[in-house]
């Protein structure tokens, strides 16, 4: 798949722009800290929520506004949740008004997101002062601007874009997105807003993001800890200009295809750049006889604090991952499985039909040093389907950023 | 109720030793590595063990060996925890037939612990050498190196006995436990001994067992991960003379307080001993409709990251914990939810119907100051059913300790 340059304006008719409005201290990675996403046209539109019985208001509204399966616009801050805090419902309203003033845009066509401190009042009448400056700032080389906007305790900004062709006609696909903590596998997800110009239903387009969630961003886990604003939205303007996609098929498939590529990118990015993480940790459980089951195993493990803590330390602690696979609530026999560390340093097998392997230390050291550690659990069952999940180590920065990350 | 001296000798026929056996380095925060608990006279014995998938081979021998509800002895090593190890049953099996041999006591009426590292061998010939000596040390005076020997990470041993009356006779009851990570409160428990001279029916025995492990040692977490070893046995040798408990009423619940009033002891010393930790976490989830409703969710507060660090920081970050209550899979409703944080220094009303308070950042400074924080959550629901779960602060120590546990 060809990836291009542009982000969420890669695809026809999307511009963008990001802003300082005064929401965010500039001691944050980045000072940006309120976003647009636009489409010049209405778009076909589907979105998935955090699961969290607390829900921020902005959450809570775009649920609605999503209900028709139309949206043509998005606007984020970052900083401030907008959870559980005072005057949130009508915060949230607030901003679709102010933007539906200042663009061509119906009120009902805003998606509204809040990422940060949750309880806190979000300042809105800042966000009010700045939309004339955000929407004249709108451009297709915005994007960039947008993803910083959304950043948190981010380190790196996580954009991507891709071609693909449908219906023999080439389309486009980029999404932005925000980690890095509160984030956790049973969630809707985080904030992750994707843009397309491919033609496709509503129906289609909801089947398809929430077949691609459930393989990327429902896979990854920083610390187990699910948000109350995980948002996951994409808007499809169809100016590619193909046949409409109304059901499955060849046309489906790619484009399914090319948000899991740009999906599974932004996740392995959201867990690599996990709170105070070193290492991105990979675990594919395999030779399985459901593919839920090897997910279940596989979450489990890359949220094991243990198993976190011994990759920080590069520990060849297999124990930790066994144990972590038995306490999952799958069902599986530990006494046929297999574990094997790798990286691009090599392979490392460490446990053979549950009990433990001698291997050499300084070799494990040097599997363990390198920034992407892969945890391969072999069931050995009778079926051969499998499951990825991505995660970080658990290391002093994480302890640090969230010892003092309100005050 | 009267606490007394003694820990699991202030019973009547009971004696315990503990002794380096040469399992552990002597770097370890004790150097006893290996404890035997011994009965003069059989004894009926029930034991809670680990749910996780993958069980220590001790374990499993254990279950086995409680079948016909009596035991005699219990041996315990630390540093290795004969888990997915080789020759693990084997070993397990060999500490019993050295025990037979040494004491009289049959071989179906030892328990076997182990604790520590996972898939390592444990040096079972080093057992087995020390066992003349183990034995040769049991004296009353006993509980506290049988308690030193179980320790890893520990950094407190955690020992208590109390007596209390039962049937117009005086009974006795103490326990030993160790900590402090791999712990969560879905498991059976981690290693815990107790003895008593209490005469009570097998039956009622494990009743009693199951309940006091349900309301402390299930309500405590470190770190989420469920050990492959958790163990929690008792040992009842009938010699206080009074008529034996059979059914449920007087007796029985004198014995039952007595269980939880010591359990709920060392509870809390573990959780507050977990690893690295700097507080101890109390969570309080009250007037909920039901009791499971409101340990669910108290479980999901203490076991969430975000919150452990944020305690670890000082930081009234209020938000963490009413997510986490969102996230717990517990049906209730945020928007009549109230959260206070509570310690020697005061009470901080932080939350009001889902929605943030306004307060003192010095006075809230002052109030996370304590070693004991309690976080108060008030359901307002038309009942009031309460739970109370125990949890540690997450800190650079935790991760730390663990980066290079087995190293």
């Amino acid at each position: 798949m060809k990836h291009i340059s542009g982000g969420v304006c890669a695809a026809e008719g999307f511009t963008a722009f990001g802003m300082h409005a005064g929401i965010k201290p500039t001691s944050m990675p980045d000072r940006n800290d309120l976003a647009l996403i636009y489409s010049d046209v209405p778009c076909h539109s589907a979105g998935v929520f955090t699961t969290n019985r607390v829900k921020a208001d902005p959450v809570m509204l775009d649920i609605e506004q999503l209900k028709d399966g139309q949206a043509q616009a998005i606007i984020a801050n970052s900083f401030i949740a907008n959870a559980c805090a005072p005057e949130g419902q009508e915060t949230a309203k607030r901003e679709t008004v102010a933007l539906a003033n200042a663009l061509p845009v119906r009120q009902e066509d805003v998606i509204v997101s809040s990422t940060g401190v949750i309880g806190m009042r979000l300042n809105v009448e800042a966000i009010e002062k700045a939309i004339p400056t955000l929407v004249a700032g709108l451009s297709k080389d915005g994007s960039d601007a947008a993803a910083r906007a959304i950043m948190t305790t981010d380190t790196v900004k996580k954009e991507i874009s891709v071609e693909f062709p449908v219906g023999g006609k080439t389309a486009h696909i980029g999404g932005i997105t925000k980690g890095s903590g509160m984030i956790h596998p049973h969630m809707g997800t985080m904030l992750c807003y994707l843009t397309t110009d491919a033609a496709v239903s509503t129906e289609m387009l909801k089947k398809a993001l929430k077949e691609t969630v459930r393989k990327t961003f429902n896979r990854i886990s920083i610390d187990g800890d699910m948000s109350t604003n995980d948002s996951c939205v994409i808007l499809a303007n169809g100016k590619a200009g193909n046949e409409e996609i109304t059901a499955e098929g060849e046309d489906y498939d790619s484009l399914l295809t090319a948000m899991l590529e740009i999906c599974t990118y932004l996740a392995r990015l959201m867990a690599s750049d996990g709170e105070g993480a070193s290492h991105l940790i990979t675990c594919r459980v395999h030779n399985a006889d459901s593919e839920d089951k090897a997910e279940v195993i596989s979450k489990s493990v890359i949220n094991s604090s243990l198993t976190k803590a011994a990759i920080f330390g590069a520990d060849a602690n297999w124990g930790r991952v066994l144990c972590a696979a038995g306490y999952s609530g799958a069902d599986f026999d530990p006494s046929k499985t297999d574990i094997t560390f790798s990286s691009k340093s090599g392979d490392l097998p460490v446990c053979k039909n549950g009990r433990g392997l001698d291997f050499d230390e300084d070799f494990a050291s040097k599997v363990l040093a390198e920034e992407e550690i892969i945890i391969n659990i072999d069931l050995n069952e009778e079926g051969n389907e499998e499951a990825i999940c991505w995660g970080c180590d658990l290391t002093y920065d994480y302890v640090k950023i969230n010892g003092d990350y309100r005050t």
